[in-house]
């Protein structure tokens, strides 16, 4: 692991990308910790770190500066500055013709755009999770939150350091996913945008249903897929805060 | 308002059963507070107050300690120790022949039971405000919060000085308030058992997505009706402290 930046934000909260091999990353921790802190794994779509930033740093610095958690995201498999993956534009360029032509997007589809990413990307993850947790400062346990669903899942049947998730339901989820989500037991909170654009609302609800987890809760708001309100951060994070401390 | 009882608890909150003509109720109010505060009306179903004393004043002594909100509660007709409703009673043994029957329960059932209840007590909730709200240091804005959930929806409809509810979807509503609920614009925070026994979670998802607030949560939680977790205490008061402060 190479840091490549570092700073000191306003917050206190000490931000830096680093490089894992050919994967960038950021790591942002608290400001001051007297012991090891819990570390928060936040995920995100295949979009890029640099498009991504405003909305995972403001989770990042509100976990490290209210509870004083370590949070730390990677860059996904074809995304961002990563080389291109050519099977994975194939997938999204065949998921934007169904959705353009108003065609029920097929799980086939879904299959071909979610299950390479969750194959290679959790291993990824699995791999930045034990470099992270060497770090002076970090002690774990460890959380994952975020999108996209389907790696949240696998991360959370195979990793067994992941002792709590926060998932955010506005993705698209092949069938055999549901299968792996019986499996989950660890506690989750799963949010969900009611009216989200590109998410078919029962099948969220049909997954939520779905995870073998005692402690589940599901929180739905209003709006589209990236108008979660802001008044989500402070039970997500105290969920966190009841799992990891 | 005739004051019956008073005494100090060891959280600091002042404790105060009241009578209000036949009507009997319990004030809970902060420690100390140095401007007039805000003030959550706590609901319940038609089982007695003595019997919902230790889930309201769990709720109640929650809001008056950690967030300094007045809250109060009234008996509902036909309860506690209000004088017997035959009505009430004809209902409710004709819904606990059809589930125990395992029958489908119809809207005439649940019309018969739930619209004289909301006929009856909204206007008694009303009157209670206008008491409550005339007292030194009860300053309002006012919230609402708890089942049965056909109460707090007339009540949202009809009492503008209610500026916020949370609502505990525990309860059969009958399909005319659906057109209520509908009209509701005020912010809504809704309480869902998943596994609830006597509650359709359809029905209640419905229900949800028919409250015309622009702002409105689900959190939905593992368990029966009685099961909500400790931990939704938290958020059900940053929501009223969002909206009454």
């Amino acid at each position: 692991m190479q840091f490549t930046s570092e700073q000191r934000l306003d917050d206190g909260v000490l931000e830096r990308e680093f490089t894992l091999g050919e994967i960038p990353g950021i790591l942002w921790t608290p400001a001051s910790a007297s012991a090891p802190t819990p570390l928060i794994l936040i995920g995100h779509p295949p979009l890029g770190l640099r498009r991504m930033y405003p909305r995972l740093a403001g989770r990042a610095r509100y976990y490290a500066a209210e509870h004083g958690f370590a949070a730390a995201t990677i860059e996904l498999p074809g995304a961002g500055d990563r080389p291109r993956w050519a099977a994975l534009d194939q997938a999204r360029a065949d998921l934007r013709r169904a959705m353009e032509a108003g065609e029920p997007v097929g799980d086939e589809i879904i299959q071909a755009l979610v299950l390479p990413l969750v194959e290679k990307s959790v291993p990824e993850w699995q791999g930045a999770l034990d470099t992270l947790l060497s770090l002076p400062g970090i002690g774990g346990p460890v959380g994952y939150e975020g999108g996209i669903i389907s790696i949240g899942i696998r991360l959370a049947v195979v990793e067994p350091r992941i002792v709590a998730a926060g998932f955010f339901s506005g993705s698209l989820v092949p069938a055999a996913m549901f299968e792996e989500a019986r499996r989950i037991t660890i506690p989750l909170q799963v949010l969900l945008q009611w009216d989200d654009e590109g998410n078919d609302r029962q099948a969220a609800l049909d997954l939520f249903d779905a995870f073998g987890s005692k402690e589940k809760t599901l929180h739905a708001n209003m709006g589209g897929h990236t108008g979660v309100p802001q008044f989500e951060l402070a039970p997500g994070a105290a969920f966190f805060a009841r799992h990891l401390r």
